[in-house]
């Protein structure tokens, strides 16, 4: 296996990914550069700002060198790794190419290129069904043909995906390319829907992609080079990027930053502190020459691009993959609208996402709730807490259950009434729903930190699960202790939820003492029982 | 005047501070050194990392050297701007100074420092409401006495309002403070509130403060140095900060972040762009003499902190700031929580908030509603915008108004329907409720870009704010267009809500021509009406 994972969180992942030079740690942005004239030299990519491999485009050497191909490495006047495409961009730029898919497999061979692709048929974003469809077949046929034409297994191939906006023709087109023997798949030409901000169809082509692969192979983003966009990317299991964005925007005056796009026009500050921006003023740049500026931009672009990606790598090894894709879609609501659409898989994330982290995630918003450890911590009391032999369930909000269990040692009643086997003490909040006594030391259950309000749709959420998983078990009584309005209205609706089962609510007032309030009111019922 | 504001959004504001020796773009943070012995030299923090002004501490200074007090700016070797405190801070660490105020402030003029403090009484954020009246009350005390004896009037002098966790106390110790003649104000000691992340409370003490101080003196948050925070604070209008965390927390292995604090060991990645970061892994610091790694993270500590005030200007500049707030907001549950607070003063924002602004607003979610964009819209409809002398409104979903605009000139019977006196042509959405036609285009309403989504909240508020309008406006008729289910629900509460009133509901099916038929219905009308 070329590819090896490191570390996971949601489907993002940190991989080893070996070529025949060396090895580049995913996710990894592959700068374009081109094969003729770079702005920025790929020695310079790699030893200044650190990006160990550069893609660059054979077709576009093919159309120069044709019979005498040069070996890439020479040509580019670096030792590094090299990726090459095939001229695929190029048919969905000018609608075809003149190199036949069979010599182009050839010529990157006779490159020696690390790592090549196969002449796909890129879908147009404005391709109709039929159109795209055609797209699928013909790249399936070339890649099957590619099959038997590869000569040089030392190369790594990448099987791209085609399938445009429609989820099922992608989800064909990747089931078919998984049969095949290509040791990395990419995903066609989402530059279109990219550059028009439509980051909400993007998760469904990459899901529609990902959910159909072997995920032991790395998937190859084609053309996407935001780093505003990586994050999410990630986290949706997309490991390589490529991208000329860097000194393409450069060339326009653009600055890329985590959060978006700013013109250089509009900056009286740079909002970064990298080295190019903190030894210089928008006012000296922009009074630059325009090679110097764009220079200088492509530097600051590329920073920010090397940057955002050790971010999402620290955020998967913290374990708070999850924090950082939504921090960010909060900087454009295209990238809202994204994680929207991002929450509906949430269950697909939930089996890769680790069981214990480093650190307990930060659950913000209502969106937070559809988090993997929220997810399955309803799956793992639904399908393996088998509850205790109680008659009695106690269900507490969370505050309070800290303090009893702290009196526990000092008060023999409290002992009692947690260990008799009669009574089973539970906490409740507006996150996990119902967390029994012997699940709260469990991560993250009392690791977690939140800002979730009592919303409507948040109690209903709540109220929801608790009544899913009691009316699962046996109690022959239920108390629920209850405090502030929300609590209450939980309470209300688990009355309604479990019509025909008795519910107790005990109400505790400011002030009062949660445990002593339980404790006689549990003795009261007692005597009453023995009465 | 020796504070002058060059640009706002919300109370945040791009100011120059002038002191004796130069000036200082606010928002501004002091870096704290001790005056003894420095980690970072005043003039390396100065001229590598770019802070034009340093603040040290005039008391441990008199410790050392009593009767002969010599220049600050020799002793630091710094000709820059140096800002002096005055020993309140041992005053909240050790309960008490050797020194008199009234020595401490001559202390001060013969060091020539250029931005000094008075000798005031902390209030402990543990201090009850009796102690803190009474450090009010002393601090208010010296301060009129500070008037009397300070002598030198080229020294910026800062009068501090205290007040701790009491916001009464505070607005009271601000009001009072306001009427004596400092240059500056500084709200004291939030720095354990901060420690415990308690930034709720903080939201609460500074705008206590800032809502009863002069709006033209700048407001500096005393001990406040962590970049998480930076843009919370600078929209709730203070513009100077002071903080010796850039070093405290490099002594303890800690890195900042604008998201948060990380600890050296749990970093595998540097997530950050800055120039040490760049240079060096995680691993190769962690291995660095004690030291050498201090001031490693010293300086990446800078370099963000610096970093964050540019970006926190650049979004003032470019009308941003609520934008930059909210997304901050999304990196800890703290900041939410404080944001939420935050959203309750924003009533005062909107009137410091530029009317126009170079980009449109981004709501990212519901709470990107409270803004003062969407707040100001609602006022200008309610007291501004007369509504014609139509007998008819039609409200329109905003996606069709444009098309309804576009066919304008080609289509005389619609010419005459948006002509026509009787007939007031108006569209609605969800962020801004309705928007008459004549101000589609006044800035921001159509530069807008969403994503909120219909939730129960949302459809309530959008709702109310549409029947306010309507219940005060006089039209004889009423239509609704809708299509979407969200549309619907708003106008079935329309109806609810304006009972007596007859609202026509005119559903559009996916696909039908809604121009089309609007016209059609208010032609069947009329010729009803004129039979």
């Amino acid at each position: 296996m070329s590819f090896e994972i490191r570390s996971k969180d949601l489907l993002g992942r940190i991989g080893q990914l070996r070529t025949k030079r060396g090895t580049i740690e995913t996710p990894f942005l592959l700068p374009v550069i081109n094969p003729i004239s770079q702005l920025i030299q790929a020695r310079d990519i790699r030893d200044t700002f650190h990006f160990e491999a550069v893609i660059t485009n054979s077709y576009l050497v093919w159309r120069r060198f044709k019979e005498n191909p040069p070996k890439i490495h020479e040509l580019l006047d670096f030792d590094g790794i090299i990726a090459t495409d095939s001229g695929a961009y190029q048919i969905l730029q000018y609608g075809d190419v003149e190199v036949d898919p069979s010599d182009i497999i050839r010529f990157q061979e006779q490159l020696d290129s690390d790592i090549a692709v196969i002449l796909d048929i890129p879908t147009d974003q404005t391709a109709t069904e039929q159109r795209a469809k055609w797209t699928v077949d013909e790249t399936l046929r070339r890649a099957k043909e590619a099959e038997r034409n590869i000569q040089r297994r030392d190369i790594l191939w990448v099987g791209p995906v085609q399938g445009g906006v429609y989820p099922e023709l992608v989800s064909y087109s990747a089931r078919e390319m998984a049969k095949l023997n290509f040791q990395i798949h990419a995903l066609g030409s989402p530059t279109t829907v990219m550059q028009q901000y439509h980051y909400d169809k993007m998760v469904d082509m990459i899901m529609a992609a990902k959910l159909n692969l072997p995920p032991d192979r790395p998937l190859h983003l084609f053309g996407a080079g935001h780093p505003m966009m990586f994050a999410l990317a990630v986290a949706l299991g997309c490991d390589i990027f490529d991208s000329a964005s860097y000194a393409l925007f450069a060339r326009n005056d653009r600055y890329l930053t985590p959060e978006g796009t700013a013109k250089l026009e509009d900056l009286e500050y740079f909002p970064c502190r990298c080295e190019s921006c903190y030894k210089r003023t928008p006012i000296e740049v922009k009074k630059m020459l325009k090679f110097e500026r764009e220079r200088f931009l492509a530097e600051h672009n590329l920073r920010t691009c090397y940057s955002e990606l050790q971010t999402v790598k620290q955020a998967i090894s913290d374990g708070r993959l999850w924090e950082m894709v939504e921090a960010r879609a909060g900087n454009h609501p295209a990238l809202s609208r994204a994680f929207d659409t991002f929450l509906r898989y949430a269950q697909y994330m939930e089996s890769e996402t680790p069981l214990r982290k480093r650190k307990g995630p930060f659950l913000i918003s209502e969106k937070s709730l559809s988090r993997p450890e929220i997810i399955r911590h309803r799956k793992k009391l639904l399908e393996n807490f088998a509850s205790p032999t109680a008659n009695r369930i106690i269900l507490l909000p969370d505050k309070y259950l800290e303090p009893f269990r702290q009196n526990f040692n000092n008060d023999t009643s409290l002992k009692k009434l947690l260990h008799t086997p009669q009574v089973h003490m539970c906490s409740y909040n507006l996150t996990y729903g119902i967390i029994p006594n012997e699940l709260v030391d469990v991560y993250p259950l009392s690791q977690t930190e939140d800002s979730i309000k009592p919303t409507s749709p948040v109690l209903r959420n709540t109220a929801k699960r608790m009544a899913e998983w009691l009316r699962r078990s046996s109690y022959k009584s239920r108390m629920i202790v209850v405090e502030d309005t929300w609590q209450h209205k939980i309470a209300e609706s688990l009355r309604k939820q479990l019509k025909g089962s008795k519910i107790q609510i005990l109400e505790i007032e400011p002030g009062e003492d949660a445990t002593s309030k339980v404790l006689a009111s549990i003795n009261r019922k007692d005597r009453k029982r023995m009465r």
